[in-house]
């Protein structure tokens, strides 16, 4: 079935690596993917566009359904692969209530980790101001500050003691965070968590490939 | 059950209705719930507070559950009355998958609908500038081309014929375009969608009760 599967994805892109994630947990491997560079602007050549309207990575088919948003891949295989690979939706209520609520949290984070980080891809030169990058800091560091509480107070992972959604979508962006300079020592719950999963199987056999490099930006470090 | 509910909302606001459609849908009227002010900021009061450290509305609390995040909310009220109501995700692989795209795709609409609508809340006044107004319209102008799109290929909701989650989430934000003055006549499929819907029980009965006033912008006029 995973011969079905055509990804397109682009390197370090938490939406792209969530869905990397997603089928290594449910034991999809196989899969055609093609590595796309946003640098050379290949998510806006015509091969995605076909897939996906908007120019954006990940495009990801699976048979003939289009599941280019991450959360909906995400939804989508854990409903139609329920029983395959690791069971990704919790059946209790109190750990099923947390893991949504997180997951959709994460959408918080991941907007204002890309309002810092991305920064000067989005806004045209013109229009940047100091004292957008300074409160784009703050609410990072506010946003941040809530995640550690969270984690201080949870088993391991986001939603209890078992792997779920609420993981698969949170951690590429506590890696991007870390990858750009955060500081474990700040921010212990957060490193305890992102250090007890990157070496999960799913996790690292996905690992960003030009992470290998170091960073090009440090704009965390004084977060 | 519902007297088991708290629903802290505000009026007009997308993420507040869905979570008062959703409630209708699944029959769970009776719940208890508070109308709190944005003009008067009390979804900063302690109250707020108290359920949703960001201060945000919903503010909403089902039994012991914390679920604040509208999506959150529609995922967990779906999955625990599943055979109560009406069934919001559909079993058919097609439609499903469809319902999750939508759904998700959703999120990048609200986003560019509140960078233009908003745009004087979110953006202090030394900060504003007028290409970037115009770079918002432009951004939603071709978002809602997509959105016509999709709807003049569906048979009346997002996906397919039943009412689902995707709709659950996508109504009250083209709700709202249209109050702000979204031309009919250029978006023939959405406001034949718009139409179709507007006079539901579950959204009839959850109509933001101050838009028995007129509005106070006309910013979709132009787009």
């Amino acid at each position: 079935m995973a011969k079905d599967m055509t990804l397109l994805w682009g390197s370090g892109s938490p939406p792209c690596w969530r869905v990397q994630i997603m089928l290594e947990e449910k034991q999809l491997q196989g899969y055609n993917q093609k590595l796309l560079s946003f640098e050379k602007k290949e998510h806006k050549s015509q091969e995605v566009l076909d897939m996906n309207p908007r120019g954006q990575l990940p495009s990801f088919k699976c048979g003939k359904h289009i599941l280019n948003e991450s959360y909906a891949a995400c939804f989508f295989l854990e409903n139609q692969y329920k029983s395959q690979g690791n069971k990704l939706i919790p059946d209790s209520p109190d750990a099923q209530a947390l893991m949504y609520q997180r997951m959709f949290e994460v959408l918080t984070l991941g907007q204002k980790m890309l309002d810092l980080v991305a920064y000067k891809f989005r806004v045209p030169e013109e229009e940047r101001h100091d004292s957008a990058i300074q409160r784009n800091k703050e609410a990072l560091t506010a946003e941040l500050k809530l995640w550690e509480g969270y984690l201080n107070k949870t088993d391991s992972c986001l939603a209890g003691k078992e792997f779920t959604l609420a993981d698969v979508v949170f951690f590429p962006v506590i890696a991007v965070i870390f990858r750009f300079g955060l500081s474990s020592e700040s921010h212990p719950a957060l490193a305890k968590y992102y250090n007890s999963l990157k070496d999960r199987a799913s996790i690292k056999a996905t690992w960003p490939p030009h992470w290998q490099e170091p960073p090009e930006l440090d704009v965390m470090k004084t977060i």
